[in-house]
């Protein structure tokens, strides 16, 4: 007899990824190696999932704590980029895709499987995140995606074929929302959500305390980078893993973090997305605030355009990428001497960034002070302006306000 | 006996032009024409200013009402860009100088004056708006900068020399802030912010309410806008100028729109700097949350980088530019239908935009939503997805993580 | 009987088209309206594609002469923007591609289809351009590309078809290229290219001399320009059409327009191209050379930057896009002024730009010149160059190599 | 008596810094050390000009080969970035100031000296880049530019200043050009091209040859690469600066090289401007070429754009910045890899590449033949367009010329 075939399933161990583990075995006559990653999404023991997938048939099953390596190779760079798309979103499922996908191919290696499988739908972006990042790991496995082939499209129909195959259905009524989280924040979508007239349900919301339910007196918190990169949090020195655990403790207790807004899929519609990301706002606000401290005008001006591309890019699922890697080259050397301490006061929702301190800081008080001790060349200034403003009075001569020809 | 210079003078009433319309008088021996923009500061009776001037032996004086020009054909344009410097600064003192330059150049024609003079100093970017305004309108006019020239370059000399030639002189301590403001906000420097990790003292803010003491319930407002402006506010139709002031009055009382930012000047330094602009952060944010729902994807991402563009083109004083009336060429095009509604609670000093509709909304319910009614063709995602991905699947192979050359 | 569905075919008159004029009526049982649209190709008498269409069975068939359309409302657009795809290929089946579908589609309507045809094969750009213009122009209709969906994949099983079906096939033997040409240029694709290190052969080129074989004295050629627009040739005034034709003949006979590279198809891949394009690359290097006289250094190189967008903006597919038409109003604006005279030598495949003029030039010959007419403040520059240079002193001086940290 | 203080002169051996050598002496009371720097230029024998320095007595003279380091160090980073400036101008006065000043300035350490003069214009861009380049090196130093100060304003006083004291004028005619030149190519400026409709003089060129007397057969050159710079000519292993010194013999002798432009000076003016680069346009050519082999279309995409903001930056004096050096970090990512051989033939004044090659190549013959061996899924591209163009159907229906809003 034939040996079957094996796959490598992304499996989270809910509705969808665990009819999909019997589904590979039953529709394609497969053995399943179901695979949970770690990212620090809120169900921190996963190794109820590990057993779920066994007792389904899976021939192998791995629970992978990926979050210290997921900090440290691709939130670091997040953080460095300042990663936003389209200046809001700190692309949290976006990030975990990658390092998902990486494990997801190394254990295809370690077990011979040639085909991997994950359980999204044909309309988000994590579809494209997945097969992108696997094809560029390794083009020569193949990859299946059980919801956008089968024709169990209803929930109906698919809470039927989980019963007839004997995987075990929720009992409760289906969650409103759809989850997704890891440790750089929670997204979620629902349908009420789908009138962008409709205010967010206050009940969507588990990682940021309602404002108004915040503690009336501001907290204080300061922040400590080195190198680009959060080193300890209120002076205690502590991994980039920890410092985002605490940040997202303490922007969470003071309601700081929550996000609603549209966004442009990759695949080229607009959706109704509510994030919660304390810890990413959180420490990209501080890095950015360090960064006008240690980048001069021009360096911050064109990192700002890079920026965009480097989170559009990673958005698209092109983390594996000639492109983001080659801006991440650049933020290398930029964030070589972003080095500081930035200090932020959170209260209910909102926050002020209200004092920065850099050895590498470009800000000079002997430049900028209007006190004594001011080494400015004032009288370089009329000279400066002249020739500064000298294109402009020589256009608006011939062409502008000030020609005749008009 | 020839007749005298006339020089036209920006005047704002305090000691340092107040000193030049004598100094001009005694040291250039010119008729001094004081003129003091209304732009909507918080001094809104000019009448003493104008009295003020003629008391010293200004020859005329003039107090102009600006703000709605000001508002219509300068801030409309701010709004349009999402005008922020670096990203914050909402360009409040940027946008004045444009507006009143233009008046100051009027009048210098009305009054047959070949001179306009200034109060800046020789270190500030406000030197710069005003002389490329001023020259970019009229070059034949000469600009006369007292401050820049003069030798009263400590706060005792020029009360000295003010009291030797009959200039009252504040009977009171100096201020220890140096304020500009205008409808769009309100800027505040002081010597204890020249070190960038002091806090900035709690009395410099007057435009918004310190968040600690703001209502504890949140505050619902509704903008409306048409052709990517505000026409009303909470449904009430009224003009931009009205919903400015709506607007200050409205985040200003829920302790929104303090700024506390490293911002770098036209002339290469860095300068730690306050502001608070409750109306102009709170409209721009309405305006780009509707534009997420009116532009597309691409032009989302193009506009992002021009508004950085427009952004510096408009501090560095080049409001009067091809460049800048270049991209509002490009806004114009884009602004047509960003028309439609934006909803946006106000707390404590927070913001959460939660809820946006427009009649030309480009979000398709049909394409977005999980639920009946999908008109998204799923099937299209695989085909996609493998040419999306097959940049970064070549180029791994020969180049990066899959290629067996490394 | 039920009424036939009517197909709206892009026919060619070429192998390909015709066997899809029968194919329609076979397998999909339609009847068809051949559609060739005269773009200014090598093929100038098109009665006989047309009387080809009607002997192998379609109902109607029409030649359209768009040349004038797409010279002032598509290719006008193209030589604003300096319209070149990775700043070489000018575009030229990428600009055709939008004027076609726009008539298509207006035909599909007058003759109530609801298909729409095209030759294209999957792998190509063409398809991904009329595709996304037919479905911009109008959602409802159906786009057939049978090349993508038959099994004819070789020209064997083609030839057997056709013959088996009546369809006329070629006594020759196959033509060794593939071309596609319009009034813009002409795009050569041929077997032996597929080697990027293979020169590509002598004959391929058919709009341009050999330059060996040219005159050996340079030719002059005067452009005149209004509002960034082609208007005369050797100062004789003639439409955009006649000029474009004329400078094909002009540069052509004088070897100029060659084009070899590699390009980035809309579908992921390289190709190697060959491409000839005399009046385009003539009337883009006339264009951006008046530019520099008229356009001010601000303007220009974000105007480089807009350049490059517009042409991956048309390049893949996107010409009825909001993105397009918005870069469209910038160049507007830009456009307005660049009006003058460019003065170029030709010879043997060479191109040199000895002479500009304009009426709005913003070279101003009293600030450049060293003689005596010199108006340029020379004592300005030190000023200037204190603070151009501020920035990069700070820097040095904490991180750079004027640091003693390092 | 106290020690004169000590200046270090750049020095050309032409008139205006030899006036200036004595200028020091008399009228700053300094003692000169004269720095004649060998960057290529086509005086190769500067030892006369170290005597005459002498002669005229500075206290020291040295002629500094500077061409190995400056063509590693400076110039491969041209060749990496495309370097030119307004996208014609390769820059080769803007990149010869930094080496220079980097020897002024370890120079005026060993000597002691205070002080670093120059014999630049106060209209010119070289002031500029002096002035930035010796302030971010070293910001102690004092500049002096004499001839922005002095009132030696027309050549007739100069010339009489020179005679008075000693310093030996030109017998013959002021030539009518004005030149700068090194390894990488050189400057023409004259009193006739300050119109800009008048043609360059055939006599102002001399490396290049004139293109009608050229041979008439092309010449075929091969150019390999090693990431990103240049490292044989036609098959022959040479250093980067052998490489140059060779481009430019084979690219002058057949014309090739010539530019013609209006350019931004750093001072807000437009210049006409001559210029032969022969190495310099053939290299970048080649480089540029080898780039779409060897970057995909993100990354190329983006470098254009960092390619102009590169230019700009070093053009504007900026070589010693922050800005400049993270582009270079970005560069030396994307460089890696290009590495490769390009075949280009040159014939009278014309530049044809005919082949492209590397072994690190993103062109895929098997994704882009059309014949057998094809392994591009063709029926991917069915969705692909589907879901690319999706954007512009819905902008279209809503806003477009699909509207029914219109």
């Amino acid at each position: 007899m034939a040996e079957k075939e094996k796959v490598v399933l992304a499996y989270s161990g809910g509705l969808d990824t665990s009819v999909i583990v019997k589904w590979l075995q039953v529709e394609k006559n497969m053995d399943v190696i179901a695979i949970c990653g770690n990212v620090g999404q809120d169900e921190k023991d996963l190794s109820w999932i590990k057993q779920k997938a066994l007792d389904m048939g899976a021939i192998a099953s791995e629970a992978v704590d990926m979050r210290e390596e997921y900090a440290e190779t691709i939130v670091s760079k997040a953080i460095w980029a300042n990663g936003k798309y389209e200046g809001i979103y700190p692309l949290l499922s976006a990030l975990s895709r990658p390092i998902i996908s990486k494990h997801l191919v190394d254990i295809a290696h370690e077990y011979g499987a040639k085909y991997i499988a994950h359980g999204c739908t044909g309309k988000g972006n994590d579809q494209v995140r997945f097969e992108t990042s696997i094809r560029a790991l390794d083009p020569s496995l193949e990859i299946i995606a059980p919801v956008r082939e089968w024709d169990l499209t209803t929930r109906d129909s698919e809470m039927e074929w989980a019963k007839a195959h004997g995987v075990p259905v929720p009992t409760t009524h289906k969650k409103p929302y759809s989850i997704d989280d890891n440790l750089w924040g929670r997204a979620i979508e629902c349908g009420v959500l789908e009138d962008t007239w409709n205010e967010p349900p206050a009940d969507i919301w588990t990682m940021t305390k309602n404002p108004e339910d915040c503690p009336a007196d501001p907290e204080t918190v300061v922040i400590g980078f080195e190198g680009g990169l959060p080193v300890s949090i209120n002076g205690e020195k502590m991994s980039l893993l920890d410092c985002i655990i605490k940040a997202n403790e303490i922007a969470g207790r003071n309601g700081f973090g929550r996000i609603d807004m549209i966004e442009d899929r990759v695949v080229g519609i607009k959706s109704r997305e509510c994030y919660e990301c304390p810890a990413a706002l959180l420490l990209i606000q501080a890095h950015q605030s360090l960064e006008t401290l240690c980048l001069d005008a021009e360096t911050l001006k064109q990192k700002a355009k890079l920026d965009v591309e480097w989170a559009s890019t990673v958005y698209r699922g092109l983390w594996y990428s000639q492109n983001r890697e080659a801006i991440d080259a650049y933020n290398a050397y930029t964030q070589k001497y972003v080095t500081g301490e930035v200090r932020i006061k959170l209260c209910k929702g909102g926050l002020f960034v209200d004092g920065l301190r850099s050895p590498y800081s470009l800000y000079d008080y002997n430049l900028a002070t209007y006190d004594e001790g001011d080494t400015f060349d004032h009288t370089a200034s009329k000279g400066f302006i002249t020739i500064h403003g000298l294109q402009s009075k020589t256009w608006s001569r011939v062409q502008g306000p000030g020609s005749k020809l008009q």
